[in-house]
């Protein structure tokens, strides 16, 4: 299984469908369709029947990775389609467009991305959905995460002499979120650091939650990203409702990823902070940047 | 010409792009494109002029059929772009994703789906937009069709010592349509036999109007379709505008396609009821199930 | 860099992703991505600070062209994805198709289009925004410009016994604009010659704003629309919010194209026209159609 990486290209891979023209152009096509059935009980005291059931087509994406002119332009598309992909669920505009970013690579330990993708925020947002342990990500994620953005993205992989290793990230984007159109002049300035002591895991195995490739010895990445959104005007600043006034949001994420012969430990604590979060209109009426703290956790074997 | 069912994956077809990996991975692209003109006239005893025009991309759609790791798992996705495909006619929220289905081949003679497609309705829904004769399917069709759901389809050929033929279809579904995001704990349940006396038409002719392919021999399909769709909120089940009240609405839809040396003759009963169709609000308003019945008749040379 | 078209198919392009099947089938597809950032300062006497943020996928498109059949029915289909495409920036209406249009070669001087496509308006409405100079199209092409719309398109080169050439281009449309779904029963005609008087552009530049091509001899493109759009219901014709009543709107439009010698000199003259172009509903409130005039001039080495 390939595990798919949010943070570049996928240049090779075995499925999918392949085009190249020498060195030219390169486009890999995948698609992702995931649908869900399933249903709620709420135990009233009384009976467990089922509340309510849920069944849908729940992610349905085109992927599109590649180079053009050279290895060194590369690109990555992603279109959505179902609608929570969309965002219809909870908003009325159409967003298909999830990743849109042109990277150019420097060298093997350094490249930039110009587009919309995913922040480096905490782990479980940015590990691809195909490689989730569940259905969904956490509920801490839903109310913290700084998921996706456009604006310049930078990585960097700095190698020790021995095999440990450390990857910085860092990204100047508009703070506002997917396919946002009118901004004000605050930015989102993101960085993130993720030490691996024990060097690189198996097939990127520290962006997939379970230890698919049962590591022989331990691996161990520590990521620890601050954020500050500027003048932010969602609650969530890259997500949610809009607000009365903008506010400025500042996030600190610590996570890790421990594998080690199938067992899989995966732990974030996410927290988000700001000047006075509740906003008022001229009615009196309120709304408030989501503020707070918490915890997600994973063991898996 | 190849007759596209809507009810499994199109594997071997001539028209289109078709990419292949061994017996690993298979996809078929294909498009559809139907731009139309027409003009309304409305004689008011006065006189016959051009009351409106219409012209417009009716249908705009991508298909992509195939296996991934064995030709068991099948699948077929279908996205579609026009104004109308989008429900946006009638609408407001942009529904893309029109077919999206896994299915699992059992053998030759049973198969499962699990997603979103065409239920195993009348038979003028169930034929591609392609293999019409007219341009629309009928009024009729357009108020008790089933339409598109969301659940767990099943297919079965039973065949007999002699040529004859039953198909059983059936199908668990939400009862909400295309897309739909909650859910009651109502579901739909749909339930199908086709039975053809004189065995299988030539290139899936049951399902394209017009005998395009010259039976040699007469060839005639049964069908009928039981439906009963618990708590339904729309006012069609899988189609129309919501309800203030859940109603359970039962189909029964009795239809036929009849070929033989370019003659094609395909008829269709269709009705609903439902216990107290009509509902209101607090305010009194009212909205209403609709129930009734209709027949459609097409006979082609 | 291929010139790209919006008023025929390519089928012979470098770039992009090609599939053929003798000559029985063809299908180019190609991919544009547009990501943009910017940002606004308006100096008011006392700092130049920067206003605003702008910050996006401006562009995403996906296309496809070909033929099936026979190289004599091509066609062009182009999905679009980013906000601004989708028209979700200035109305509700997701709106993917930009281009979706079937066309028969009659002969090499003459063709007919049927579908939706640009009109031939304005030269640099008419140029792909691949071979614009600027990022984007100048105020007077968003006020005046005839846009996309759906109808019969003819195109007819006629050739002289020296090099000059005319290109004669027609369309009888439903002035309504891209994916209009209901209409009155006016239509919208237009009609453009262009004259070449030293003969055809290299690699069809007359429809790409720079002179990549560093012409030896110089080129000229000389072009006049006019275009009657009978009971418009939208302050543009094809574009802009809905009139409260429709009126009839006649354009204007005279452009020109030089290049030489690496230098490129693009110049529009557009103007629209009503009879009583302001629009009241019964409260009073008024809106009205676009009229006036404009002057769009590029130079450019």
């Amino acid at each position: 299984q390939t595990v798919e990486s949010d943070e570049r290209a996928l240049l090779n891979v075995n499925e999918g469908i392949r085009f190249s023209k020498d060195s030219l152009f390169l486009m890999n096509f995948r698609f992702r369709m995931q649908n869900r059935a399933g249903f709620n009980s709420i135990y009233d005291g009384d009976n467990l029947s089922i509340e309510q059931f849920e069944m849908r087509v729940r992610r349905l994406r085109l992927r599109f990775d590649g180079y053009v002119m050279s290895p060194k332009f590369q690109y990555y598309i992603q279109l959505a389609f179902s609608k929570a992909d969309l965002d219809l669920e909870t908003g009325d505009i159409a967003q298909p467009v999830r990743d849109a970013i042109l990277y150019y690579t420097v060298n093997q330990n350094l490249y930039f991305g110009f587009g919309q993708s995913k922040l480096p925020g905490n782990r479980e947002r940015v590990i691809s959905s195909g490689n989730l342990q569940f259905a969904d990500r956490s509920i801490v994620n839903g109310l913290f995460t700084l998921d996706r953005d456009f604006g310049l993205f930078g990585y960097y992989t700095l190698r020790t002499k021995r095999s440990s290793l450390f990857l910085l990230k860092g990204a100047i984007s508009t703070g506002d979120g997917r396919n946002a159109s009118a901004f004000n002049n605050g930015l989102s300035y993101t960085g993130r650091v993720e030490f691996l002591p024990f060097g690189a895991f198996t097939n990127s195995g520290d962006y997939s939650e379970g230890d698919l490739e049962f590591e022989t010895k331990p691996k161990l990445s520590i990521g620890i990203t601050l954020s500050e959104n500027q003048k932010a005007f969602r609650a969530g600043g890259q997500l949610g409702a809009e607000l009365y006034e903008a506010r400025t949001l500042n996030s600190f994420i610590a996570d890790a990823m421990f594998k080690y012969q199938g067992w899989a430990l995966m732990s974030e604590y996410m927290s988000r902070s700001a000047v006075d979060p509740v906003t008022r209109n001229d009615q009196g009426d309120v709304r408030f940047a989501v503020v707070g703290r918490g915890v997600n956790t994973h063991l898996s074997k």
